[in-house]
């Protein structure tokens, strides 16, 4: 039994946290920390745990890092690189769900975050957390720089097409649709029931935060500078990102041997499945799971690759908790392994 | 590890015991059928299941039952009594999830629900399977008839009221309200999303089959014919079951001790939460939880009860595992106690 | 051509109220005031408007009375009473559709919504405008206080069995959910998406303030006494009320007659409807039309009538301009006559 | 007054023609056709209808060509041109708002819509009906074809751009996402409410009819060949389409440029609004407005263009009203100019 900590409770974030690794065989949740409802339980910010997990939350100071395997931090970005600059000095394992370290460095980080970066040293040790691609890195962190939710769909939607240098890679189009939580879970104007029940839109058009990291790591993967367009647009769900994106193939490919491309890309992949018709956010909702659905069009040769997640789990807490099973050598499915809730 | 089969697996209810048995630690799904379906994968009718549930789907005649410890039947009502007067002659245990055994009798069955019950022998083998209420005859029983979606919200509402003999029985309102998927899996006008969306009704006024189903089993528990309004309405949601019921007491309550009365009838109960705060659906989403919240109004000198439930699993499969664990001699939350889905 | 003015046109209310005067045939907009958005655009704090209604918005110290032959007010209660005071001394109708003169008097009001008010004069010249049941005095009333959502939709559903004695009076009980858009247009927790969308729950248990502006309503209609027990829910659709009453009849009764006495009583009333089948959200959706269903259970000895309006028209913004219509000896249907929207 | 009929009016296309023609000051409903439910009214198939639009369906046989000025198709593909084959010999001006007419030619139509044409003279005579592009020749039609949802929504987007030559015309990417109602009145399991609600996902990849409709007229407002990669996925709303389409501009353009561009190209219509910012589907809801938002993004050079528009009216019955007035010499705007209905 490994011993956990979590950090910024509050949000969304934390609360998938909370729920994946309630029933997850192998750690216990030892400490949960919110530093503006310290002293509430954690059931009260979040009533559907009642009876369930009813901890009291408590103040990130009485963390005792010697005592815990593994640490979460679920905070905002730009107060995460303050608790990790102190906590980065004790021998504990550190998974940060925010975006201060999944960029290459600070100056970059503060051209598209615009605020400043004070624990700049952090980019060095940070790995980057797409489990499926960084497995090796991962298992030997000290700090995992979870993934955004953007970035998990449309990296695992093109990393196979980028990495065997299949496409165009200057020209990109990643359209994406996100539902409300990836707003959080604070209310705002934008996501004011009637402002997004039965409406649709665009956001973020070119300066998406997400762009830049959609870009570096695709950049890496390919070897080669990529350069994206990627647009979010916010749906009327909860839950689920799907992206559409389109590419070019440098030469002609058929679609079986595309589907056998990506196939053979994730064969070890538990969580990725490359899927026989178009993906559904429904089909992944509450789960880790990854659907990929890759097509040619041969009138006008474009490659189109379609992919599926939910933003809390393998965008965000899944993919989390997928990281710390990778970190603490246990099996990538251990606690993960559910049945998408569909209806 | 047990054994178990489940008969008719194409509809909303068999997909949810499907979803709920894949991760209970002490069964196994041997066989799963569909007679319009045979041949087919279990995923293909369900896509979210893919590399999860990928079993064949059998014919029931197929079906060994030496073989099963106990045997589900996720048929329509009038469907599931044919294969019962089979069944019912082979050692094994019954969960009939239709409407075919819940009511008293005969006659009273084909009053409501209009079509001939050619089983009426069943009725007597038949023990009616809430949980929470009747644990000790669910234990020994050879066919549990699993309750209906609205009668699990309503029956459990009340049932403290009424077996306390706290209220006028002539005089219940039951006013309830239920996601969409209680309407099967099966397209229809009343399903057609923009029929449901930005949309609510009522429906089955006066005649809804579930009344008679409620009245009964609130008769037993009283000890004296009750007689109930029952209407229920139609939610632009997947999922949950809201009851509001209005009741007058016999001689006046203070609230306090209407909730100590609720929390001492339920306090061995693992699944019911009597809460502080009105029943929310997403508190009880994809889950067992029943979220009981009882007032009372010295201005009117009513009663009121709420409560929130999942109709798919408390209502349907979940309640049927429950009941599943009571006849195996297993913890009752076996497989059963996870977070629910919120946001 | 009369000239109209709004006071207060941020909230939906006022922006409702101005997309239905925008095609009224007989008035003219021409003042619309924001004391925190004055100077800006109408159509920047309501971008459908854009190209449409490019009012400025001004201060409400810039109306000029005398150029108006009605001004509405479109405000928070206990703000609206503070114009009222001043508007009252000029020449001109108002139309007030805040909480703030619905009531008897100074001591309800204040035990019902927690405040102080400052201006009870204003409660002997208020007249009640529900279009349909008080036309005669709305037509020379100085100052309308437009009914509360809940309201319009409960008391016209039972002003027919209360002022023809029918029922019992001191048992009314009232099950009403309503569209999102009653709580405002300001962004809060309780109008959060992920905390309305799938979920649905009761609100305001015991002590909503519509409890007892239908109950004096009531009272008045039936000269007598009458007792309610008023439940709001909140459903995740954006308009729309619907409410289930549930009453005993004094004496026996046919459902033919019900139907009947409905109708009678609503004989010139070019808004309601007394339909054949249950009333729907969407089949009165964007329009000031009333559905009304009454039926009796003789299995029961209840009956049982259901209502469904837009809260924001014929419960707020609608029944305005009906009024207003009266008020200046317009047909009550100009410009009101609209086709619902649905799907 | 002129008089008009409506053949085939058990659609969401024929009730919104209704619910538009009903408070048109200039046109009056002669007679409604429906084959399936003649004898019927219109307000049991539309019951939002009842007490406003309650005439008697009749069969298309009945109509008298002789007293009408203008009729109206809302038939399915395949059936429309069975009806044009006969009336086109009558003096009667035709609206088709099938996809019988909006090709080219019967080899085009017979290879994507998969179903032989059995009318090909009509093509001569079909006028493409997008109001701003053809007005002139509109307004002399013997026969307009009505455009379909989807390829208003992405023309108009991309018809300046097209039209003066400043974008690769083989790389166009069109990404768009439509509300259910695109998908017809009769339930089907892809809008059973469980498939529908809280999902998303694409359909027609790569061969969705509206591809070619899109691109054939590009091509000829192009005078060159275009190729476009036309994607549809399915959003959880009733009504509305939003357009994303990316595109690379032959040379540098700066965005405040882009924005003239499109003003001027504009400038005389009445419906179509440049934007400032991104467009919403709520903003345009229930009315005939196009919204539009072209931007250009240096750093990836490329030109986005956002289009919104609800499918039901401009993408439907509300530009086959505004080609109605063209045809019929009066105001474009008549009986069209409404306010969105947000929220």
């Amino acid at each position: 039994m490994f011993n956990i900590g979590i950090i910024g409770a509050t949000g969304y974030t934390g609360s998938e946290l909370v729920r994946i690794l309630f029933n997850h065989p192998d750690v216990s949740i030892k400490i949960i920390t919110s530093e503006s409802h310290k002293g509430k339980k954690f059931s009260e910010i979040h009533p559907q745990f009642k009876g369930i997990v009813d901890h009291d939350l408590k103040s990130a100071k009485e963390i005792n890092p010697a005592k815990l395997d593994i640490i979460f931090l679920a905070l905002p970005h730009g107060i995460s690189m303050r608790f990790i600059r102190d906590l980065i000095k004790e021998d504990i394992k550190i998974i940060d769900l925010s975006g201060d370290f999944r960029l290459s460095n600070k100056a970059v980080y503060e051209e598209w975050y615009k605020t400043e970066h004070t624990f700049p040293e952090g980019f060095e040790q940070a790995v980057f957390g797409i489990s499926e691609l960084y497995e090796d890195k991962i298992k030997d962190a000290k700090l995992v720089a979870n993934p955004g939710c953007f970035p998990t769909g449309a990296i695992l939607a093109l990393a196979p097409l980028v990495s065997k240098n299949l496409i165009d890679k200057k020209k990109i189009i990643i359209d994406s649709k996100t539902g409300v939580t990836g707003a959080g879970i604070n209310p705002k104007s934008v996501t004011h029931f009637p402002n997004v029940n039965e409406n649709f839109m665009p956001y973020g058009i070119k300066t998406h935060r997400h762009t830049i990291e959609i870009q570096e790591q695709l950049s890496k993967i390919g070897n080669d500078g990529v350069t994206i367009q990627f647009t979010p647009h916010l749906l009327p769900v909860d839950r689920g990102i799907l992206t559409s994106s389109y590419t070019t193939p440098l030469k002609g490919i058929r679609e079986e041997e595309l589907k056998t491309i990506f196939k053979d890309f994730y064969t070890d992949s538990a969580f990725i499945r490359i899927i026989e018709d178009v993906p559904e956010l429904k089909n992944v909702r509450a789960t880790n799971f990854v659907d990929i659905y890759p097509a040619y069009d041969i009138r006008t040769n474009n490659i189109l690759v379609f992919s599926a997640i939910d933003n809390l789990v393998k965008g965000a807490a899944g993919q989390a908790v997928q990281n710390m099973n990778i970190m603490l050598n246990l099996k990538q499915e251990s606690g993960l392994y559910q049945v998408p809730i569909r209806p």
